[in-house]
């Protein structure tokens, strides 16, 4: 009787508690030089930063795109993998500087196609100033891989880095803009649902938005962002949560004041689904000094992807770990990691 | 009757002819901010630099491995996307600093598998002194991927940039060390081909190889290297062209000279293949300046994976972007680019 075999499911790579254990447990416990700079792999932050020179650090960050459809309302793949490397590169307070890009092409990809997704890569990474300097093209047998891959890593300078563990109590939080978008278009494209709706994806490069607002200083010269983190597999539940945890604090979120759109939300409703839940391409998620909130808030709705920015609650010292929502009824409830897979695998 | 679409094969990824148009055409034509420091995208190099603050540039280099089988005789694909990348960042003349390691798993893959192929990681990375500083994990549905992929992006810094396209008439082109082992191993390990030979892969990480080597300068401050490059899809073949190509200057070989294990060249005249256009995971082409060429042969020889380091041949004026092959019988013949998919796929 040979002893059961541990295999990979889908939950290993939900973006939940599955994916978690599987990182620590048979990753990171495994590698023994993960450091290269001030954050390295053990901080499981959305990127690292490597000493260059004395006093030069930069940041670095890799993402594999697996996505289906590769092509959703408004987008596709290119722009959502340039988009989201820039997006990780930003949430450590970076400026993006430079991309490289590796696909993988299944035998019978249609190169016309290829070239629309190139173009959109392009396009994505022109709106931020940053260049792609060098890549690598595989193909794999038509019966091994039955769409396109694309692995996107960049590099960023920061003056100040920003982590996901640093939510300080009083900090307002504030969302650039309305939840659930990305993962509900795709949602609605890819089975075929029948909403009367025109919901795109957010899927957009950040930077430009969040450049000015990391430019503003506390009097002690500290960025008045306390942390940061892009809310993609697992929605706004997932990427609190483990701010909450890392930072050691509780967040209090009040529902009414969470930008939702109204075909968002009644798309979930129909679907059963929790729009807190929901990837995100193209918003970002932070704790900022709540004297300087409203003008973050200011800052961020005088950019085209901010105009939905929100403070919608704020760090608190009770309920360390937790995130606690007071819901539009007046109750409360736990926002909780989601578990496993449950939410529509669109990332 | 619609227009005939142009499909990928799997020729676009075997390093030839096919996937220098692919890139080309489809890529190169379509990313218009390339470059973030002297070697950008459009050098097609094994990396490029990129510029950090006045005076800093680092070299970045990606890789995709998707290789079959991914474990093979005393190697496996976590070993091979480490060195690679090391490999990748050490023809450009750059110390290895830090990596990134973004995993696709298959669903059903064995977590047992995933553990010893990270520990082979660990392994090369500690071997060099590079640090796996960041990552990514994805799965995907067992019916749309048949094995794991992992992809490594690296970062090095340089004292001076190595180019490919750098060779010097008069160089003398050292290899260091017997060429299609990786190759050729794998294909008698995959096609269980019942050779009585413990040929294994050449499969390391070159950084401690080269770097006294990397040390060694002419009189005005140059390193005596003037191109180098890692002969891995197409082999020598492959490689050596494209240099001479890019260069704009001929090659001339001694077939006597080169380092083939007697393994590898009976297997290769049984299976009607060319050891030169085999892939080699362990070993490096340059041009040397020819006055230091013993003195470089004797560092690499004193390393073990140098042992078997040759002076194979040198640069000439004559045969301009060409390779000429001085055979052991005394004629002449062209080392031309592998056409197509010629090679069996192992890599």
């Amino acid at each position: 009787m040979g002893a059961k075999k541990n295999l990979i499911t889908m939950e290993h790579g939900a973006g939940g508690d599955s994916m978690q254990s599987l990182i620590a447990d048979t990753i990171l416990k495994n590698i023994t030089n993960n450091k290269a700079g001030t954050v390295g792999l053990d901080s499981l932050d959305d990127g690292a930063t490597v000493r260059i020179s004395d006093g030069v650090e930069i940041v670095i960050t890799t993402d594999s795109h697996v996505i289906k459809p590769i092509f959703f309302p408004d987008s596709d793949i290119g722009r959502l993998s340039v988009s989201g490397t820039i997006n990780d590169l930003v949430v450590m307070g970076a400026k993006p500087i430079a991309l490289t890009c590796s696909i993988i092409l299944p035998e019978g990809f249609e190169i016309e196609m290829l070239e629309k997704i190139i173009k959109s890569m392009n396009e994505a990474a022109l709106e931020v100033g940053v260049s792609i300097v060098t890549g690598d093209t595989k193909t794999i047998e038509k019966n091994g891989l039955d769409s396109l891959i694309i692995n996107t890593t960049g590099i960023g300078v920061a003056k100040n880095i920003i982590r996901d563990c640093s939510l300080k109590v009083g900090d307002k939080i504030i969302v650039t803009g309305t939840l659930g978008d990305h993962g509900t278009s795709l949602l609605i494209h890819r089975e075929g649902f029948k909403f009367d709706t025109e919901l795109t994806s957010d899927v957009s490069p950040l930077w430009n938005l969040m450049a000015d607002v990391l430019k503003i200083y506390t009097d002690d010269g500290k960025s008045v962002v306390s942390a940061m983190k892009d809310p993609t597999r697992g929605g706004l539940a997932s990427t609190l949560n483990e701010m909450a945890q890392k930072s050691d604090v509780g967040v209090l979120l009040i529902e009414k004041l969470i930008p939702l759109k109204f075909s968002v939300r009644s798309a979930c409703e129909m679907l059963g689904l929790d729009p807190l839940e929901i990837a995100n391409e193209g918003k970002i998620v932070m704790g900022v000094k709540h004297e300087y909130a409203e003008q973050v808030i200011d800052l961020l709705k005088s950019h085209k992807y901010g105009v939905d920015a929100a403070i919608i609650g704020e760090v608190t010292k009770e309920n360390r770990k937790k995130v606690v929502i007071k819901t539009e009824v007046g109750g409360m409830r736990y926002l909780s990691v989601p578990e496993g897979d449950p939410i529509p695998r669109v990332c």
